[in-house]
């Protein structure tokens, strides 16, 4: 740590300028919350400038502010590319003054120009209908990071830094939000690290004491609790606090500076000796009044430094010229007049303290990564494809040859590509990505990691056992534009449910804010599904992440089920390249049976929906019924189940559709990949029973389809929530996706074989008995599950 | 901290029982995953005596038996009342053995007897098809904590612990569990823990070294970082490490003794003194090898130790005679000739070191709280209805006397009753709760907490900006027999989606277990909905947890959505009733109409969907329409375009259908609450077109009625993803939930308005578009969205 830095470093000049700037900063954010007119307060404040509802939190306000001025100093003292992540979102005001201040905002909104027209503009869209959000949206130049939902900055900012050696990722911290569990876990990032290739992060926890209306953890445990706990984390905190303004701009300005000192000193050692150490790296632990600033008391009770200040701390203004009064003086403690030139613009000298172009952190490509973003040197996904004689022969881990795939591209693109993964990657079977690029470890390293560790300090490879840290990492990574993949057991995606939530709403508005440039999907693998948790039992089995998705707009949703490794790998190749959505691949990681050639799953990927002849006996005719598989396991059952029914009605016209592409069920009026209703009426007809054997809760198909012509005739079979310790053709079983129940739903569903279909049904049924008994008998599936093979069922029938 | 124990507190005598139980224990987890025969070995092991699939975890076993054992020592020496949660649920050998060698496992399933057949019987069904889980599930007797997913042992146990003052909850924590961010912000939960009522929490957490293939976090960072870091959580870390079998027992027996003496100590202390500190209490680092006392190498490779112990450490012992001839040198170095008599039962001496009757930890009455759990004492909710004189008249914040109710519930109810929420409770408008108990606060207090701080040593509402920790708080209360009450936004309620599905899953399971008393239902009050998240914008509207909700068993969820606030009284009482359930209340904390006294409310809610006959217009007859409205803002909504349309329209013949319990909608069939379709067809109709208003997102519904007569006519609006910076009626018009697109849609529906309709819907638009004018330009609605009043919408034809 650097020491030779004086106590003061601002000198009197400089100590006026930024506290001159950091009050424009404050009376713009409370500008933005109470008035629409009068910006500048050229004249009294009266009821008709304020705004009819007053909205906005200023309590993060002035902290977050505070630390955005005395980082541009940094940045122009080191000349140092840096970017900012606001925790306290909802302290949005504090980071658009400064945005707005320093040029950025009216370059890209010119009509909230740097004058008084533009300022009350500004002033009045905040929180407005319509307006600017009162978090740090996708329309705040600048913003990675909403922070609507609390809990990860500090993983979005590892994201951001990661392959960025030269970049300084400025995050501050809420107390509030360090109460979350993502976040709590969030701060070991830094044992995923590597000084020599990754950037820098530079947490500033501020301990402003509140949230709404409660104190904070971190702000009520003592001094010693608090350094001890950063410091088992890993990191070395730097404490600044207090609440007067002269003292506290000198104490931030020489700790910020330290930090900063010590971060480059840190990288060039690091990066000049090759040394593999883990650095303890600096933060700063922020403590000031809630609100600072702020009006200190209202009608009697403490505000400024209590949770009363968390969002309008003078709530009456319209109707109490009481409040009116203190607002106003509250306002003109800022001294507008001195900060603001005639025509409204920020006075030369101060302007003068932000820094140029895109140093500005509010104008840094890298918080708009789309215009960085470089697409990825693929190799051909054919090469990986597995050979298909004949359809359902032969058995392959669905995922591995997906896994070597991913290895490839890893390898063409070292530098802004990674793969994502809760310490499951080789339980998944992508472990071949190993070969060019094994697992990030910064902590301790031991001699038995030699043989089966896979870990190195410069692995490209993200596994941490906790699905939030590595989903905000993989955005913080995507929003800065790079690229990623991250695979994740089906059941526990609900963990990062959230967070997918507001990761496609961002996306969503990101549709409407021009001037930011398109991003790569977020590439979510739902493997270790449902179908084969036989043996981990029910807490392992929920398809449910899907309904979801439905949930978000079908501008930036997309969720393939491809059944074989063929199909994986043109769907998985196809997410890599696409932008701007979240692509869902369900695909399971065990053997499966392969039925395209690489060249047929491409034509099938493609449509996303089709008929597989080769399974298919209609002829051109109408058949009798449709048989659909959606998903690797249900696609299997539905095939066996033909087989089945084939042998005892060999006339029998059935279709067999797979559907790859699920939102190929939905109209083309709804989702942009929707099939029209014509296209839909000919595929799955307008009268024919429909079998449709889904891989998750099979309620969801009927939402899909409740439109279509023929929607009455559809009989999903899927999950329905019956599970425990079972076998594979078991836990089928007993949620009737199995080959037996489809062969007979067939039976009882289509006309001409009632009646006559009783006897084939009785032995179905006899046969699926069998199959039960032999499970709770032997504790494995009778050979049919695993070495029937498509045309070969002939042995059930005598 | 006691220091007058001992370094080697435990005789020759002692050693060599414990070890030899802890022996016992050993064997049998192993035994578990390998044997389906010759449970004993009283022959030489051969291919038919393995499993023919071999599935568990061994890696986490060992320890937790090794803790198991060492607590047992203690329970006896203190007749301590102690539960145990394994955190490594995956570890289930490690619980089961000991739970079976105490006998309870016998107790309750007699076919898993103390004798060489039930030993076999028990081998053989553990991860079988039908058998024992891998997991501490709910069929595990002393189980609270199933350990499926990972995350949520050390906030069950601190639920277990509260208000009650005598127990001791030991959880064992997995160093992979605590990568999770809901375990990383849990170990905050000892700031609130009060020592004079509540119990000990004696956390000890395993650093095994290993998940599934990788190193874990905190067992790769040096003893200095891990010391400050559990510190700096506020606990007393005492470390026990090692390997040698002796060494340990000593180590373990002395280090968990002074922590027990210390917890007693402290607790009598603080109890004696009314001290109001808050105690550093005592927690054990257990560093052990993983898979302990297993093979140590197998084909070369390390297997104790490291990550390949996690799982089943010989894989090929069916087929490979060196494999098989490793495990049975391992099997039988544990000597079970010396721990089994004869017959296949323990050996008497040390059948004698478990606790007996209920204070096994697996015969804990608190670990099946059904069975302590006493009804809450309940005042009559009618006391606290608003009085109706006419529907839709006035306004009232939905759940302010919801929080005077569950006031009073808390004063009747002081030691058995928690309300929990994410500092919320007040922006929720349930603060009156504080009058009677304030926010459990155990961290530092400041003068200024006398004015609005609401903060108590002994208060019984808790809040922590952690949902997911409020949330295993609130399952640890109930499952140890207590009831709650859980506040939470809406959008943030995803946070613990995961959590949801998990404890759904674990009372599906315990309505098949028996010996399990029914619990208090889990109850989760939904606010601060998306409709009134307007100016939050896009990030705060997600009413997507009900889709969730859906998916699980419909033998325990429930969904109910009063509009109003007798109906929400009613509903919370019922809830409050009932047991094994997830009740899911969702309603806004807004000031919202009034439309049913309380006798219609009860009658209301008792039948969960009905006509509301002073809205509707068709007296008896066939109606043109139906109008439903679920939900408070779309029913508000709904009746307003009811008013509207008979501006133009006054002899429209329209029903008004009201639905307050969703699982109404869906076929009794498939739901206990589900109406008949006769009884559906008679309230929506067979043929009339169904204008349904609800509150999240539309296909929801149609999952639910796609199998009744009339779904074709039915046209849902919801919450369609359109949302940022709004007014209440905008953000209502931009998805089409709003009065003006329900009136309209009502012309479009009905036949006989064909028409004739053109005028009244273009007037209808004019007026919808004038509204998002003014909303534009004055930030607030139009009077129209609060002033309208039922009956009272004449002025728009003019």
């Amino acid at each position: 740590m650097n020491s030779t830095l004086s106590a003061t470093p601002l000198d009197a000049n400089d100590l006026t300028n930024i506290d001159a700037y950091w009050r424009a900063c404050n009376y713009l954010a409370a500008g933005m919350i109470y008035l629409q007119d009068n910006p500048l307060l050229r004249e009294p404040l009266k009821p008709e400038h304020i705004k009819n509802r007053l909205l906005g939190h200023w309590g993060a306000s002035p902290a977050l502010s505070f630390t955005y001025v005395h980082l541009n100093r940094l940045i122009n003292k080191y000349d140092l590319d840096a970017i900012f992540l606001a925790g306290p979102g909802h302290g949005a005001p504090g980071v658009l003054a400064p945005v707005y201040l320093e040029g950025t905002y009216a370059e890209v909104y010119p009509n909230k120009s740097e004058d008084i027209d533009g300022l009350k503009h500004f002033f009045k869209s905040f929180s407005f209908p319509g307006g600017i959000g009162s978090h740090c949206t996708p329309e705040t130049p600048g913003s990675i990071h909403e922070g609507g939902e609390l809990g990860y900055s500090v993983s979005h900012a590892f994201g951001a830094a990661y392959d960025n050696p030269n970049l300084v990722v400025a995050v501050m911290v809420g107390d509030g939000e360090s109460e979350t569990g993502p976040l709590a876990t969030s701060w070991h990032s830094n044992k995923f690290l590597n000084p020599k290739t990754d950037g820098a992060v530079l947490p500033i926890l501020n301990l402003n004491g509140y949230k709404i209306n409660n104190p904070t953890i971190l702000s009520r445990i003592s001094h010693e609790e608090i350094e001890q706990l950063f410091r088992g984390y890993g990191w070395t905190p730097h404490f600044v606090e207090g609440d007067d303004p002269e003292v506290m701009h000198q104490t931030m300005a020489k700790v910020m500076e330290e930090c900063i000192v010590d971060i480059r000193e840190t990288q060039q050692r690091i990066r000049a000796s090759g040394s593999d150490e883990r650095p303890r790296w600096p933060m700063i632990i922020l403590r000031t009044p809630k609100g600072w600033t702020g009006p200190k008391e209202v009608d009697g009770h403490k505000v400024e430094g209590f949770w009363r200040a968390h969002q309008v701390p003078l709530g009456g203004v319209k109707d109490n010229p009481e409040h009116l009064a203190q607002l106003e003086s509250w306002l003109r403690s800022y001294e507008p007049e001195k900060l603001f030139t005639e025509a409204g613009q920020l006075q030369p000298e101060l302007k003068a303290l932000a820094p140029k172009g895109n140093k500005r952190m509010s104008a840094s490509l890298h918080a708009n990564g789309g215009l960085l973003r470089k697409s990825l040197k693929m190799p051909d996904f054919r090469d990986y494809a597995v050979s298909i004689e004949k359809p359902g022969q032969c058995l392959v881990e669905n995922t591995r040859p997906l896994g070597q795939f991913l290895r490839d591209i890893m390898k063409k693109n070292m530098s802004n590509f990674r793969v994502f993964g809760p310490d499951e990657n080789s339980s998944n079977k992508l472990d071949n990505i190993y070969e060019v690029s094994k697992k990030t470890w910064m902590a301790d390293l031991l001699p038995e990691d030699q043989d089966g560790g896979e870990l190195a300090r410069d692995g490209r490879v993200m596994e941490m056992l906790s699905e939030h840290t590595l989903e905000g990492w993989l955005e913080g990574y995507l929003l800065t534009g790079r690229h990623g993949f991250f695979a994740s057991y089906e059941a526990f995606i609900h963990v990062i449910d959230s967070m997918f939530n507001q990761h496609a709403k961002w996306l969503d508005i990101c549709n409407n804010v021009s001037w930011r440039a398109p991003i790569s999907s977020l590439n979510l693998l739902i493997t270790s599904t449902v179908w084969r948790q036989d043996h981990n039992g029910f807490t392992h089995q929920d398809p449910g992440f899907l309904d979801l998705v439905l949930n978000k707009s079908p501008k930036v949703c997309r969720i393939y089920l491809p059944p074989d490794v063929n199909t994986l790998l043109s769907v998985a190749d196809h997410c890599l390249k696409a932008k701007n959505y979240v692509n869902v691949i369900v695909a399971d990681k065990q053997k499966h049976f392969q039925y395209l050639d690489v060249d047929e799953a491409v034509k099938h990927c493609t449509k996303g929906v089709g008929i597989w002849e080769w399974a298919s006996s209609d002829d051109g005719f109408e058949p009798d019924a449709v048989v659909v598989g959606c998903g690797d396991i249900p696609t299997q059952e539905a095939l066996a189940a033909i087989d089945l029914i084939h042998q005892y009605f060999d006339d029998l016209k059935i279709r067999f559709i797979n559907v790859v592409d699920l939102f190929k069920l939905i109209s083309d009026s709804e989702h942009p990949h929707g099939l029209s209703d014509k296209d839909f009426d000919s595929l799955f007809t307008k009268d024919k029973p429909v079998i449709f054997n889904f891989h998750g809760y099979p309620w969801l198909i009927h939402r899909l389809i409740y439109r279509r012509t023929n929607h009455t005739n559809f009989h999903v079979h899927g999950y329905n929530e019956k599970g425990n310790i079972n076998t594979p053709l078991e836990l089928a079983i007993r949620n009737q996706i199995d080959r037996f129940t489809i062969a007979m739903d067939i039976i009882d569903r289509v006309d001409r074989l009632q009646g006559i279909g009783a006897h084939a049904k009785q032995q179905l049924r006899d046969h699926q008995i069998s199959c039960s008994l032999y499970a709770y008998e032997y504790g494995v599936d009778k050979p049919e599950f695993g070495d029937w093979k498509w045309g070969d069922m002939s042995a059930i029938k005598e």
